[in-house]
């Protein structure tokens, strides 16, 4: 299998990720870009989109990207993710942007950049830095059983 | 309106929070907890809860301990977030407890461990860290109207 | 006094910076950068350049470019940073670029990337974000006459 | 040797720690104390101690907690820090107290909090999580004569 097929079933396989209604809109080597149209069931209290929800962009976009970097057999899982929420994310559409910036054997660093899309231009709303860490498709099956 | 009865409307106004059936378990002065039971639509690719329903409790529950600190007529909104995903989060039931490390005039800090509940264990499963800007009501319903 | 002057007062009255030997090479709108030739008196038990000395350069390099963004009579201070190491910082030179990712009325956030630089190429060593609260001059006063 | 002689060994060795004045004053399983009194040459432009100066107490605090959890041949380099400043490090005394929240076979998560003593009272002045990778002793000597 592809990166790139791997990167679709990373988002064709993750309910949560599919129920928020995030769509891949583009993928290649070191990279991932998505988009979500936030509801109103997105909301926080403020009637802003959760911090989650812009967290949920960050960590799959970023994961992605770092899915792109897999050998065979391997795949990613979040280790930690640090979002800077920069501005209110109160557009009426959300473009992600993922990046590895260092892949090695066992961890992956990777960012994301989230934009609010309105009237024709992008304003940065939120930027996040993650570690990952990469693990073989054996010992995730282990995991499952187990649950450790 | 008492910091408690704030916090409750946090919750009961958060439509993400919500829908993804987070409740509030206990709230005092400087700290807040908050359960939830993972459902399928939770889960990303490998069947575990997604880092980002993890970090929504972590989140939404440090917020809330945040919320405790506030001033009538003002509320909370996250800054930045940090969270460590320290095991897979494969419980059926994830309880989360949020407190305030400093409650600042402008900026509060806070944390928040989430533990997986199971066979009458805890174990923790996350840890986050998160700053928070006080901000006034007004100032809140010119952002809403104008969404800069 | 000009953004620029003020970005080199930074640099001239932090004694720890001084000492530490880093020096100043670019200051323009929203940016900064620095360099250090690290020396033993920098490493940590395994001969590298510590941690800290890394969060040092991309700390204040990041504080500098934040300080491009002040109006008169204000100035920053680091609220949090988050650095991620990507690479054993074993290079003969470093070398760091900070950028102001938003700079509102009251916090600026902005990030900085480190480089090993050797043999006529570079690498990225370590990346950080950051966010900084602004504060008035008089503010600080206060602060250092009563250190609360 | 004992993974107390091993933390003694990772402060001895470190020139940075050592120069900066850094004693260790306490390490047991899981855990590690440590004590700074700030000189005039650790601050920053308004006269209190540096963030990256309170980092590298978080930071080596954090890390010798993680070298408790160590078998024999192994040693730990920090993957990433993330600091919250709570208040300025003002007092003539700094405390910090690292501990491991989770030891797995590849990574550390450990957390530290740096006090400021000061009239026989303690105000925390930061808050510290930092995840460590766990290396064995020949690849950090690989790493060393490559220095990749």
């Amino acid at each position: 299998m592809s990166n790139e097929a791997h990167v679709r079933k990373m988002f064709a396989k993750a309910s949560f990720i599919r129920e928020l209604g995030m769509e891949l809109t583009g993928v290649g080597e070191g990279w991932c870009e998505t988009v979500l149209t936030p509801k109103s069931s997105h909301q926080q209290q403020h009637g802003f989109v959760h911090a989650a929800v812009v967290t949920a962009l960050a960590d799959h976009t970023a994961g992605c990207a770092a899915g792109t970097a897999l050998s065979p057999g391997q795949d990613v899982i979040t280790v930690e993710i640090k979002v800077s929420f920069l501005r209110p994310a109160a557009a009426p559409r959300l473009r992600a942007r993922g990046a590895v910036l260092r892949a090695g054997k066992n961890l992956i660093f990777a960012e994301s950049e989230v934009f609010g899309v309105q009237d024709g231009g992008e304003k940065l709303v939120a930027k996040a830095m993650a570690t990952l860490s990469v693990i073989t498709n054996e010992k995730l099956e282990q995991n499952n059983s187990r649950s450790s």
